[in-house]
């Protein structure tokens, strides 16, 4: 197959687009790939296309191998399936919805668990038809706070989502399995550089869940690694290892002291070890800090008290605190929360006026029994010292939403944790029962009695991949594809206006043509420096120029990625390239 | 590729669903290709989405091969470029709107002009860059008023748009030539029987206009075809010829006569032949019926009254009313209105009182000068006879929306009209300059003027076709796929429980697969019966029974469509069936 510059619709932009920060979004625009239509909502203009078709084919193509079926859900969705399961109302902003002329309410699918179970549930009765997977590759809707990053993070965006339905727990272990593996069969195809995370599963509901996250300086999440081990997590899914709990027996009583002008850890750790005469030294680590938040439930409308307390060198990680909480909103005190609540003494709060009065108190992972702590006593310009938890506060439970930083334990015992950025590409995980449950998705047993079924979930983000795969493979010049998704094998750049080099080049491309290889041929009448700054630009990974050369023979073969160059034989280039090219891609389409 | 139904997500269904009328929609669920998920919303499922990839390959085939380029554009798009073009408003309940977290206002793409348009101009200057044609397959949605007849008429649908864009009406001419014939080409690739009739534009606008019909009586467009010409018409566009003028010198005088009790037509024809005394015969042709309407255009409040005078003989066709006022709405005029207009006499309205009292009055093309009629004398039970036309009464224009008839002579002068039904699955228009004039889309020129662009717009039904296909390739017992579109090029039904014949299906299978042929093989632990029927229901092309025979060598060839059935020696079979089946299907994919 012949492209023909000449006819392209595409103009390469030599500025960045204004809007543009990280590097694929400038690229992908100057190089034609997408326009911007609307916040979060992109073209694709035929380069674009053809990348976006090239991932969907190899994605399509592991699915199958693993024997997962591929059908497609309408995106416009019916309110019910979603009002069933809570999502209607959990999804909060994040949804579109809209209604029809007759008022009725419908929905952009930002996922499709619900119909997915409905399905299965309407074709399926036996055991004997278990397990089966499905999965669509499909537009989908997320009406996103802040789209960003060109096709990084759209509103409306390409994913495939699969979905395994089994009879046990056995049986999700394998589909999910599979899944993994057919994952990192996808990725490693194409040529992406990615880790495999531990994550929570956020608003999906479930258990056991990986992430693949490619790793980029650009990326909105972050993730932590053991220096030590093969430990990798979200850092929304660190599990804080818990210190032993010690003795309570014997201990020091807690004290009440006077502390002036200490509403902050740092003037209060500095009062403690400068002024208050107590004969030991204290970092912020072994004060409590007692943050106080209000949470409401989806369709609540009432707000609730929640007092969170983490060792004071430590700030709770928003992301962490909203992954936790999920799917309730969660927000700051206002003066009119404090107003409303006199025991809560700003700078001075403490554990004892919060369970006293009634108020949720959960405390991070260290806060084990026999730990003790210097904290608030609940009056202005005072602190106690050596409370001691489980003897004199029982906190209502744990919650782990301190941030965690570099040179943390790793949660494996092997190591500590450094922290890397990445952009999330897949993520796989345990569903369990939510959604059987929602719907009564129920097998007929060989007994004749009722098989709860047991769901996998399992995403991968299409059309993202075509801006991470460029973020992670680009240099100054341009973008440079792995083999396997480039819109072309060959760009092949005629060099020269007089006749010989243009038929030369015309003559090559249709033999590399006529032996499968598709080639983007710049037959314009532009100068051959503009066309070879295009061929950097577009990111082809083989460019052949023909040009001066040919006179003597020879056609120049240039490695977009290594920049070499060499001259091969204008007899022998059709060779030459078959071999090159297919080896990536051996079925050369 | 082997497809196996003991594990395939299909289960077939002996009843048809309760809401199905037509016998595609009755076949496509009962054999297990869609299922519905709301009104006008359907999923695909395994075999469905085969047959709509089939269908979407072989329209993305032709396209590429006239030179059309790819692209796509998002289904979520803002209001701005649609509220150029009055469209926003325009489309009326059509139209799926919805606001995003903001209350920024966005719809959901039920056609791209305002989108293609704008991308060309936002590549392309010089008139060097011309021409250029694009297409897209993608999602779009219309909020249809009665979707119906499953995916036949669905409010969420997959089509192919294209646009061509170029310098004059010539480029125009060939670039529409071109996308008629692909459409040929596509709809004879498909075994689609349809008729290209002129058509009008619609909300679309623009000028020369043919929809490709697919031949269906429970199409629910009419379009009629003359006796002895190649001349077919979509109702809507069906120009009534006008017969010729007369002269108005020496005509009798218009009469104006007491016809009581004669509101309609039928009693004022038999009162002028049997009691008006008048010496000649009258028919309902004869007579002039003023229709009284009331329309809107969009965005205003005011209603305007209109008058259409057709002949006696004639209703107005409600279909060519709208086509004919579109984008106006169009309403009966109800109590309040004949009350707020005295001079209209319900029975006896006349060309006169609605002139005098500055009523926009249109007639039928019929009504020519000359013509002479008997019509209301705007006063109760009275008529007046030889009204005419050009010296008694002038109307404002004429319109052309009274009903078409069989037996109406063929506005191309050769034989006479017949009526037939269909269903809609290609529209090729020339768009003219409406768009490129709405966003101001020029080249510039040789001589530095600007040129501006001349569009071309054409649609094709992708996942309607699916439906379409149905409708005219299914006989009793199910669906009888055309190869080239059918989900698996042989049904294999092993067809016996020993293990010689499971083993020999298997290995048929097996040498299938590797020949390339697509087989669907029945696996399963039913018996030969239920395979049976589920192979005819679902309709692919060439069944092949393994059973008995096989211990003499032989497998049963069923052809679904004749139902001819020959046996085949077990070693010839592969050679036979990959001769049968690549016949149609050249690829085998």
């Amino acid at each position: 197959m012949i492209t023909r510059m000449s006819s392209l619709f595409l103009r390469t932009l030599r500025e960045d687009p204004a809007d543009a920060e990280v590097p694929s979004h400038k690229l992908l625009v100057r190089a034609g790939y997408v326009r911007r239509v609307a916040p979060g909502g992109y073209s694709w203009l035929p380069l674009g296309m053809r990348v976006l078709r090239n991932i969907e084919r190899i994605v399509r193509e592991e699915m199958d191998a693993i024997g997962a079926q591929e059908i497609q859900f309408p995106a416009l969705l019916p309110r019910e399936p979603y009002e069933i399961t809570g999502r209607w109302t959990e999804y909060g902003q994040s949804l579109f919805r809209l209604k029809d002329r007759k008022g009725v309410d419908y929905l952009l699918g930002p996922t499709h668990e619900e119909l997915f179970t409905l399905v299965v549930k309407g074709e399926y009765s036996s055991y004997k038809d278990y397990p089966v997977t499905l999965y669509q590759i499909q537009t989908k809707y997320r009406d996103e706070a802040r789209p960003r990053a060109g096709i990084l993070r759209c509103r409306e965006f390409v994913m495939k989502d699969s979905y395994s339905f089994d009879l046990d727990d056995d049986g999700q272990a394998r589909s999910y399995q599979a899944h993994r593996d057919a994952y990192v069969r996808i990725f490693d195809r194409l040529g992406v550089e990615y880790v495999i995370v531990k994550a929570t599963s956020g608003a999906m509901g479930g258990s056991a869940s990986e992430e693949f996250l490619a790793v980029a300086p650009t990326g909105e999440d972050t993730f932590v690694r053991s220096t030590e081990s093969g430990y990798a997590a979200n850092v929304e899914a660190v599990a804080t290892p818990a210190p032993a709990e010690q003795p309570v027996d014997g201990r020091p009583e807690a004290q009440v002291h006077h502390t002036p002008n200490t509403p902050t850890i740092e003037s209060l750790v500095a009062f403690l070890n400068e002024r208050a005469g107590l004969g030991r030294a204290f970092t912020a680590a072994d004060t409590l800090k007692n943050v106080l938040l209000k949470i409401r439930q989806p369709g609540e409308d009432k707000w609730e008290l929640l007092a969170i307390g983490v060792p004071g060198d430590r700030e709770v990680d928003q992301k962490r605190l909203e992954a936790a909480l999920e799917p309730a909103e969660v927000a700051m005190l206002d003066e009119a929360d404090f107003a409303a609540n006199p025991f809560l003494v700003k700078g001075y709060i403490g554990p004892n006026a919060l369970l006293t009065n009634g108020v949720r108190y959960l405390v991070d992972p260290r806060v084990v029994r026999g730990s003790a702590w210097v904290t608030g006593a609940d009056k202005a310009d005072h602190h106690v010292v050596d409370l001691l938890c489980g003897r004199d506060f029982t906190p209502d439970g744990t919650i782990d939403v301190a941030e965690v930083r570099a040179g943390d334990p790793s949660p494996d015992g092997r190591g500590t944790l450094i922290a890397a950025r990445g952009i999330e590409i897949g993520h796989v995980f345990q569903l369990g029962r939510k959604y059987s449950d929602a719907f009564s998705l129920d097998a007929l047993g060989p007994d004749s009695k009722p098989i709860r079924i047991t769901m996998g979930s399992y995403g991968i983000g299409v059309s993202r991949l075509v801006a991470v795969i460029a973020e992670q493979h680009h240099d100054e010049h341009g973008l440079v594809w792995p083999r396997a998704v480039a819109p072309a094998d060959v760009h092949l750049v005629i060099a020269g206006k007089d006749d010989a080099i243009r038929a030369g080049g015309e003559k090559l491309a249709a033999d590399l043509a006529d032996a499968g290889v598709r080639i983007l041929l710049d037959d314009r009448g532009v100068s051959p420096g503009v066309k070879f700054a295009d061929a950097e630009l577009i990111g082809v990974p083989t460019i052949v120029v023909v040009g001066r050369g040919l006179a003597g023979g020879v056609v120049e073969v240039k490695d977009r990625l290594s920049g070499d160059r060499r001259d091969v034989g204008v007899d022998q280039a059709v060779e030459h390239l078959v071999t090159l090219t297919k080896g990536g891609n051996p079925r050369g389409n």
